[in-house]
């Protein structure tokens, strides 16, 4: 039987990266996909310090590349756990550029994960609820909501499965 | 100045991958920010010979792991321009399992990425408007235009640049 | 019992890379052992959906580096099964540079390699004959025919195997 | 001229990581120098971030693995400037194993890093000093300068630069 | 003006390397494209100090993987230059699995790169003669003149540069 | 029952590298991180080709970068066995950088790796004895077991193990 599952506060993981060379791309900025890679990891982390279980990626939701992070520059990335239903979650995860010479932070890159997590089957397994004390905690959860039934929405569409371009 | 937008046939770039061991997380399946750097660089490369211009990753929307992918296993991923505004693309890249014993395809994995054209300063620059000739064509244009628009809306909402949960 | 061998059409796999700082060498091109590995997982694909079995890579033979590759180029590449024997296929995979500005391909690397079908146990394992309907079909299955006896006479030859330099 | 060099409170990074396949060893632990690698990125940016300036690598000293780290572990890394000389800080790392259902800690590996701060022309550039304002820090400030003593004592032994073995 | 080429011995260089989970392919083995990489920088830099300049993989020909390797296992590569013509050299390079308990070698892999010196435009450098002192030197200068030819006759097969199939 | 140790000449291994973009830091010197890795490869392999038996990396100690390497440098590591214990071996592995058009080395790194030998459980494992039989292995001798008390004396301060900074 599943362990009862209890209302719990959020983790949130914050992870730093100095930009270097295999990073890159052919212009010299951090490549999209290693910056994905960078986000799923930290996002995936906050998840699974959250359920304290295993954790698979479901979907990336609304993720915006705003500002160019350039080779040299450092990063820091905050993922905190915003939304949960039964079995998964959804994680925002937020990327800055931290100015080396003066420390000042600059906002670059936002992105939503969901993560399901699961038992050693690969079955999906249901976690705590999120405690959601503050305002701002709360439009986060209408936000992770809005990003979890995006995505529940395309399940029930099953001709995006099929229909070849 | 500028060269002149002219309607043109989208582009479609199909790439093919063996699942080896540096690609995987733990459980001996694909790792989400691998499979995202795959499909980035497949999409990314539609949008440029699309254009034939230089791009840059702007958004990743309503992107889907549907089907795990284990090591070993042969994915393809078909990315294809389906949208068109003034400077930015919308190429959505589908993944698919290929059985290795009977050749038959599995759909796994489905997102949009939205794509700019950038002149040599990394500003914008115009591109040509995409024909859509069939039904199918249309369909995907407004799954795109939605996308588009909904990374467009993402931008007016100043907020969300810069509170910290 | 093995399955029959029954003749079958050749497969061809095409592959497109954007080169990437992670593979160039000291000169700000492709590093040569990195494209031969994007040749080999092209062409072990093509070899792969061919016999739908799974394959190991015997020899790699008249692998030509024509023109140099840089950082940014666009390179496609195809891998097509030339030749089969009993359980080993010959793949030729020849690599294209995309001019980005005007999509124009230019010839760029050209090899053949050698795979052999193996079952669980490593063992080779039977194959279907390939189909060679065409005149440019025959000629490159005589190309293969010659690629695969080179290799075969290698094998014949012991002292290669012990002589110290 | 050089900027007057202030007491400066020390600037603590940590970051987390979920050990993969490619970081591994044929054991499936994680390979020595993938964590030594993570480690110096940790150590080095703290150091950045506490100097405001670039910075490079110049001694390992007294890293310690004590405990297996395995594929699938998730590792928390804390970076911290325990030393400051005229050009150079040390940083302690040490890294611990966060059990992934039920959030314990162990620790797990540890070791100190001296980095020199440069200018653009890759030359000493001289840096604030540390504040050590408890007890602890005042015992983590006595390592540091044991660690930094003799990392330049090495340098005044010049055989052995040359010394073969 | 460029520098008088005279006839100068061999250089050789030895590379050891422990197969770790990210260098393997699906099956626990060493990938293809791993080990040719690997043997792509030994036989490089063989050619390197030979000369004293900055070289290209021109060509790799004669490449049998002989026996697998698997991860955890120790390899020995020696490339060694064998025959040299007034700007390329061929190098032969020979892998060895070394017995971790024993000690015992065995031989698994050897293969033939062609090289050719450049200088700082890139064009082809004139370098030194190679000195064949002894029998076994002889027979291999004769492998290598061999291998050169095949690569100098693909060279006037314009019709394999065009052909598409 | 374990083998009997016997005392045994010591191992030495030569490794040289390439400095590829992939290996490099955002000054285009090669990372930290990277060079400690090449060398744990270097050094682990010399202790397991001496004691016959798997090693894992116990500690790293005095090890200095003198000298910065830059992309498109030869490298050159040398790893021996310098003292051994019941169960572990210290090794100190040096890195030259090989002067391309001249063939000079110069001194540029150096660090001292002390190995466990593991059985298959992965407990310690005894291994023979180093013979030293020159004067300057017995100087080596000297700074390995100055390493190893090191080492040693960290495990008996518990408190270290514990205090947060």
């Amino acid at each position: 039987m599943e362990k009862p599952s209890k209302a719990k506060e959020s983790t949130e993981v914050t992870n730093s990266e100095l930009v270097l060379p295999p990073h890159t791309n052919h212009y010299g900025n951090i490549f999209g996909g290693t910056l994905v890679s960078f986000m799923d990891i930290t996002g995936g982390l906050a998840a699974m310090l959250f359920c304290n279980e295993e954790v698979v990626t479901a979907s990336i939701e609304a993720l915006d590349f705003k500002t160019p992070i350039k080779q040299g520059d450092i990063i820091e990335q905050k993922g905190k756990v915003i939304y949960t239903g039964k079995t998964s979650m959804v994680v925002s995860v937020k990327v800055y550029r931290i100015e080396k010479f003066t420390g000042k932070k600059e906002f670059c890159c936002e992105g939503y994960f969901v993560y399901v997590a699961i038992d050693e089957k690969g079955n999906p397994k249901s976690i705590p609820a999120l405690k959601i004390p503050t305002e701002v905690d709360k439009e986060n959860w209408e936000i992770g909501r809005l990003i979890k039934n995006r995505a529940l929405s395309r399940q029930e569409r099953p001709s995006a499965k099929t229909k070849e371009f």
